[in-house]
């Protein structure tokens, strides 16, 4: 391995501000969950973290939990080996699980905060995250607990931003009270699920927060598993990650058999239609439909090969095909819209008018 | 009528704290909405709050939207002809929808909240309300803005508490914040809707509040629009408030046609059989199980004659009666028990465990 | 006269937010300046401001200097006599140069803010104006003294809210610092020149100040006191404003004699040919194109009779008229646009990314 | 290379403080900007900053872009092989543009503020630097997360304080107001252009900040990039510096030729003239005037050779030769003196009098 450092060359793609801060996150993003150093381990982690820097990613995410901190070893090892230079990464990892069954080996106590981000970055051999990620809300702790600690490791240098993961509104609004009231770091960003069949969260409960404290979101299953890459179109394909992960999916899988999930691989029947129309895979058009979303700022995708890495990455070609007309044409097959805030029936404001939120 | 003011006797009717604040309401209360001030006016509304005061109902509660105003004015009147003690009442009005077509008619922004309190107090002829209540959440006023607001109305006087209704959890959140961080105060109640078949808002989207800020709860609808009084339980009478009123609760009727409404009908007719088998209405069963929720402060009571006060108040003697044992078994006829919070496995706290919020 | 209050109806006319606030206001207004008590007084301003009303304008602005008091008289007397409901209009004026000569017959001091305000309410007739607005910066005064008296206005119950006139960015921004390290009330607009000649300060200075505080902006001028008309397009009438005011805008008629002033003529000459392509005058087209600025709050128009409040109306008809194209053949004429804000080579964000402002 | 470390004396260099800070600056400090590490490396930059510190000059600055780190590099190690007391120096160097094509590259995101800091220090073989500077604004970035970061900088001990470059007054106020809401370090000086054709910032625009703030300037380019030494009078010799870095200052040079730039020329003769007068270089002149300048704190010097330094200090012995007379000629010549604030007719105040700012 020389020590030349490769150099980082964002290609095409597109770039955004983490939320309200001044980190730039790529569109697309990379994640360990359920792959890397779980079901892929060795030189196809290498490969396919290659062939994503390769291709305008520099953001990489894992955590704690993910094999068990296997993907965090994983991961750091590959880092290292493929000698990439640290200011032109991003990388973040999670907390909340933990290891271990001890009471106070998890949750987002100020012991777990503090030591689990010393293990994790142990496990991935750096100095420092550039995020890290409360992975739940944990209602037994107070929030000045939380926001106290990871200021405290913000502080320390071991992450220069901190977020959440699956935070309700109230609770993110909480956090940052805490961190207004306290002269604390609030969190700049969430990360939750996001695709055309979970939309409520991120599409109507969040918008306060998006306005108010400018939160931006790194999105994770935008595939929703797999459904919305059109694989499960005629069934349930036996090599398929719903067939190999049948404990982790058996929900998804047996929602599949139920009108409601034969109703979503009608949808999903509709958006293969026009997704070859637009001369594009059902996935990437999934994909850049919650890039496109002006509130979020990455999409997580998960990979099991390299091919599926530039695979996906079609999804930046897809971006400028969605237009106005395009996305109508998306609600129409998906009927899912969530609804705007109820206004009470306050004057509407003329097209120019901006609601506080 | 005489000068000699009528002492007030609280009977049997258990007193409760305002959530947090120091303010004594009845657990039950008597509420103008549709009723007073609308379809009754004149003697019979004077009948009916003096039926109320002599069992034990001190606190009325009204709305700047009640009837167009008319419910002030006639609550104001009877208050005023009845003689009864300034001092030994509870007085609320709430402000949201104006009058009038004005941009500024209505909402939350300080030109209303200021004028719109001026103006219910001169249609009830009082110089001050106990408590003031945001009748919904305003998002397209700054949150500053309104806690400012009803801060200056209760510092000039005009109001000694303020309270809110049907605000989400994230919008409580947030006065919370601007309160505590700019010193001012915050409000202390929910006028929520909370019935049998209306539970997920109050009892479990408000959980953190309750705890963290003692938030209490002054309940609208808890009889379901007189669902839960059995009456609908063989058809629509033509008598009833669905039928008279079949614009507003156009909707609602419409649901009960449907196969969940029938599905509530069903549940409603095995709580007339435990009714019964309790001794009691089925109203005051479903009274008293609003009543029995220790974040309820007080229930709201409409009421058309001064017997259905009478009728309604024998929801008092119900409350002993939920026992753990007959609480198990209406959870086991509504089967709509919220979820409780999601811990995401952290280990379960013991029996005296509080959790942080 | 009747008692009868007339109702006010907005018939087409859009409403917008002052700023981040809860007021909301016509996108157009009628203010006062140079003509109501000044050149027109008597039955004439009745007309205007009857006229007004009836065409959806409840915003009236003023100011203490406006001809040296007559304007807030004749204002305050038109708006009584015509019985028009308080709490449907909005009431504007200004503070600054006050009357008199004394060293503190003016400025921003505590005194002359507090006095300034009780004398202004007093020649009005009022008990209070919706926005006080500080008519200059004063240099002389220690923002926090300006920022506490205008806190104390509003706490006294004289205005709902206050604002600014011509202040820079850097004044704005300290007032804001102040309002939020004291917890006071910060002002919510900012009533600035703007007009297709004058674009600096509205569309590039202050472009921090919409986005982080959510300013609006009332503008006054929007016409280029007239040049914008297309009245002086060959020449300079007997009976216009600049003639008749000959001394106010000497420098403003020596200006248009100069080249750049010809240059600026001969730019009013090709927008009245794009005027009439659109089927509208030169006004209703410099009027829409202020209006139409996501940052503008409202347009105050000057008028000295009711034909010309029912005239520049006609910029209602015009906004949905100024397309992207429109607006960019504007751009082609005047030649003016101010430059964005300079990013120093940091790597541009992608359609959907949100500078911090 | 002895171990004896040489003893700084200050000759007959003035000292200030570096704006309301207790750091003592020279008069005249010496920078690297396309020179140090750039056109001149080697032993060239040792003979430079040697006679230098012998003629009184213990500032050095320099930048993590000049000369794409070559700068830091060169003086670092210039510095150490000198072996000047640590203590005794004072260096400075600014932060914004960073290196390489990566989107968190550069700018002042709190990932390039740290990431940047340290490489510099590295690249200097430093431990810290006295002031750490922002090169530039940057709107990307909320001005909380770059107040903090520097903060966090400065708690590290990475450097003693930190200041700006280039930032408006808007920008500065901003700073301030973050900096003493969240109790944090605020910016002590302004590193910004100042010299005899560039005066509207340093003199006007930042006049508020430097009586509230106690700001103070290190100015750059105050020869304007030469043409303030007169060595273009009779046009552009072939060895400077317009003519060797052609491409930079390519509209520098443009701008020399229309009549505005023919007609600064024409005022540098007869600075030169002035200059002659008292016995003394048009260059020595126009630094003088900027030192003279009660809100500079240090004028920043560039030198291509050991000879340039002891010329430029020349300008020492020219600040006692401005008096107000002479400075009454230099701003007949310049004709360009900023306007005074504007006071709106506001009464002046007494000779003693100051204004709020």
């Amino acid at each position: 391995m020389s020590n030349e450092q490769p150099v980082f060359d964002p290609k095409n793609m597109p770039f955004r501000r983490l939320g309200n801060s001044g980190l730039r996150v790529p569109v697309f993003s990379l994640g360990g969950w359920l792959t890397l150093g779980g079901t892929v381990v060795g030189d196809p982690v290498k490969e396919i973290i290659k062939i994503a820097w390769e291709n305008g990613i520099n953001m990489f995410d894992t955590a704690e939990v993910y094999a068990q901190g296997k993907s965090e070893l994983e991961m750091g090892r590959v880092i290292r080996e493929l000698n990439l230079p640290r200011h032109e990464l991003v990388i973040t990892t999670k907390l909340f699980w933990g290891q271990g069954k001890s009471p106070n080996a998890g949750g987002l106590s100020r012991k777990h905060i503090i030591e689990g981000t010393q293990a994790s970055l142990k496990r991935m051999g750096l100095d420092y995250v550039d995020v890290i990620f409360a992975h739940r809300p944990d209602v037994t702790v107070p929030m000045e607990e939380i926001v106290r600690a990871f200021n405290y490791v913000i502080e320390k240098g071991w992450a220069f931003y901190w977020a959440t993961s699956e935070w309700s509104a109230q609770q993110l609004e909480e956090a940052h009270h805490i961190a207004s009231k306290l002269n604390l770091i609030a969190p700049i960003a969430e990360q939750c699920q996001h695709h055309m069949f979970h939309r409520e969260r991120p599409e109507k409960e969040y918008l306060p927060l998006y306005s108010k404290y400018g939160m931006g979101t790194t999105t994770w299953s935008s595939l929703a598993s797999g459904l919305l890459t059109g694989k499960y179109n005629n069934g349930i394909p036996e090599n398929s990650r719903f067939a190999q992960h049948s404990d982790f999916f058996k929900n998804t899988v047996a929602e599949l058999q139920k009108p409601e999930g034969q109703e979503k691989i009608k949808k999903v029947r509709e958006l293969t239609k026009l997704a070859e129309e637009l001369g594009t895979s059902t996935a990437a058009l999934a994909l850049a439909w919650v890039a496109r979303n002006p509130n979020t700022s990455t999409v997580i995708l998960g990979a099991t090969s390299p091919e599926q890495v530039v695979e996906n990455l079609k999804a930046i070609e897809v971006l400028p095909k969605l237009t106005a007309e395009v996305l109508e044409r998306i609600e129409g097959i998906l009927q899912n819209k969530p609804e705007a805030p109820n206004l009470f029936g306050r004057p509407a404001l003329d097209t120019f008018g901006r609601p506080a939120y």
